[in-house]
């Protein structure tokens, strides 16, 4: 029996994901390029699929374009919307190292990359950021939700004042962290480019998707049979492309369910933490209901995640995309004391988990760090 | 009941894979980034997989790269390889897409594209392909089985006799479908860079990789959490990865059983159309034995796969990434004559097939054809 808790990471697939990715396996895995009446089937099923998630997340279908993940999706945007060979790109040093690192490459090919401030809870310092905005300004890359830290950037806001200030900028928001957890309404919010994953919300590890707005013209960065109108090429995962569909679905119409049960869970965790000592919560207020993410003093979050999982309890520290790195670079932009440095914990709640699951967790790491301060104390 | 002769175009998954592809995702689906001994046991599972098929195709585990498919493999390795601004691209009209149209691009951005001829069959002219190599070639790219006339080319050859030229030069060949169809022996071979997809040998869609020799510096065209050893940004697609790698032992290890098998499969069909009229087999010395392409006099090959689809009989017409186009492209580079250029039908086996279903396919496919050329005759 397991207590999986880093939901941040990826997620367990649901029943339902499985049997249909089994159908388009073993039956419907006809190629929606090929000219058979079964595979203009298979070409509508991704139609409707799109139609599915544009519904969900207010956009048009023909907005939509499914790639391998979230990553591919961002460096999709990323190089993909560039149409200038110089001027600057706008962003922060607490995004996903799957935006961080496309941006900082796009810095070594002779771009002027600026990094914003963030705040100590991990939101973007809003006005340093549209400071950082002028009239040389390609891109501006604006997380919806952090990572590590769980904090919701206001979008629509940032989206605004940056376009106030150079309306050519083009926009870019991760919302690998947002999509089914928290509301995420693309019309409304105004980005030009809006990325998010399946394995984030019980859907498959090998599909995401990129929002672009229609009028944003964008270069395709893999090119070949013309799939995805010539902006992503390859044979579509279409399995993945309609469990896309379902787990999106999904997870929109449970959101605010999870949400009550999530905010719950945090409740019951900051109860059994109340005594402990030299922790805190790092984005206690902004927070995505489904992260809760803590800081110790002195102590390791690695050291807690490993205590943890001999109770068979799963965390994660930080991302687990940069879990290579000893320091979390978000760690470092938001400022953190140097003792609480290497000291974070990230709780991340799916439907699966259970108050019972949750108190569990908050005994064990209460117990845990009383023996650890103990030991400490020598 | 259908009887499916489109499996270049994509295949069945097994049953197997599919089991596979289960068990990561509902129990296995950690992150294999994430810090858990359960992610541990994850990123293991894909040491595994690499090594598996490393074996398979006689290369090192360390030089295979997971990617999404075999046209990300392709992009990849032809954006990623290239380490001078200018120089020339040696290749022919009858790549794939997913080779053809990057390669196209880099003519785009200032490269010289030599394109050298290609013999009847489809096979690539040797003489004409080396001697367009210089010492300013960059990259050779020659394909190992044509999709569309499934020719077999020599790639050892043509590679010993590129290299010769100018050792310099990188070389790649796009292995989609031959990767279980024919032996690969890659260290044999000598080229430097190699793709391959999982959905043409009965695994799922989504998952491919690229061979890159260890002596070829790769840069990654996608950027993140550096997975695959910073080549390859992003949630690895696991499950895929471990069916990639079972999908792989079971092509090869069934390879020389299919051959024999298709071959017949072969001899059958041109059994069953000795008797009728102005259809030619299209490379019928050097072919892939999973590959039977054909071509007729004045009858469109969109009108037989039509034909043969009301009996429950799916074929395929060329490639099915390029079906958008109304002539393929490489029926011109094989200068199919003018009465037979629209008339190609591309019949393609699994171990599904059985040899009663192509007798089926043969005798319907005969039948259609009087009948089709009855109705001309008026």
């Amino acid at each position: 029996m397991i207590y999986y808790f880093d939901n941040c990471a990826t997620t367990r697939a649901d029943d339902k994901i499985v049997e249909i990715l089994n159908r388009y396996h073993t039956e419907r895995y006809f190629n929606p390029s090929a000219r058979s009446s079964y595979s203009l089937e298979i070409a509508q099923d991704i139609v409707s699929a799109r139609e599915r998630i544009a519904k969900c997340l207010g956009c048009g279908a023909d907005e939509l374009i499914f790639t391998s993940g979230g990553t591919e999706a961002d460096n999709l945007a990323i190089f993909g919307s560039l149409r200038k060979k110089s001027g600057n790109i706008v962003v922060t040093q607490a995004e996903h190292s799957a935006v961080f690192n496309p941006v900082a490459e796009l810095g070594n090919r002779g771009y002027e990359i600026r990094y914003a401030k963030v705040l100590p809870d991990g939101r973007i310092d809003t006005e340093d950021f549209v400071s950082k905005v002028d009239g040389n300004t390609l891109l501006a890359c604006f997380m919806h939700v952090n990572n590590e830290t769980g904090a919701i950037n206001d979008i629509c806001r940032l989206n605004s004042l940056v376009k106030a200030k150079n309306p050519q900028t083009v926009t870019f928001s991760d919302g690998v962290q947002a999509v089914g957890k928290i509301t995420v309404n693309l019309l409304h919010s105004g980005v030009d480019m809006y990325s998010f994953a399946g394995h984030k919300i019980h859907c498959t590890k090998g599909i995401g998707a990129l929002y672009v707005k229609r009028s944003v013209r964008l270069v395709p960065t893999v090119l070949g049979g013309g799939q995805e109108r010539g902006l992503r090429s390859g044979t579509e995962y279409v399995g993945g492309i309609v469990a896309l569909a379902e787990a999106v679905e999904t997870a929109t119409d449970n959101m605010h369910l999870n949400a009550v049960n999530f905010e719950q869970y945090k409740f019951v965790l900051r109860q059994c933490l109340e005594n402990s000592l030299r922790w805190k919560e790092i984005c206690p207020e902004h927070s995505s209901p489904a992260i809760f993410s803590l800081a110790f003093a002195d102590i390791k979050g690695e050291v807690l995640l490993h205590m943890l999982e001999s109770y068979g309890i799963i965390v994660g520290t930080g991302s687990a995309c940069s879990s290579k790195n000893k320091q979390s670079r978000v760690a470092k932009a938001i400022g953190l004391a140097p003792e609480y440095a290497e000291g974070m914990l990230r709780i991340s709640f799916s439907k699966y988990n259970s108050v019972e699951q949750v108190r569990f967790l908050g005994e064990k790491l209460a117990e845990g760090l009383l023996r650890l301060r103990k030991t400490m104390m020598g």
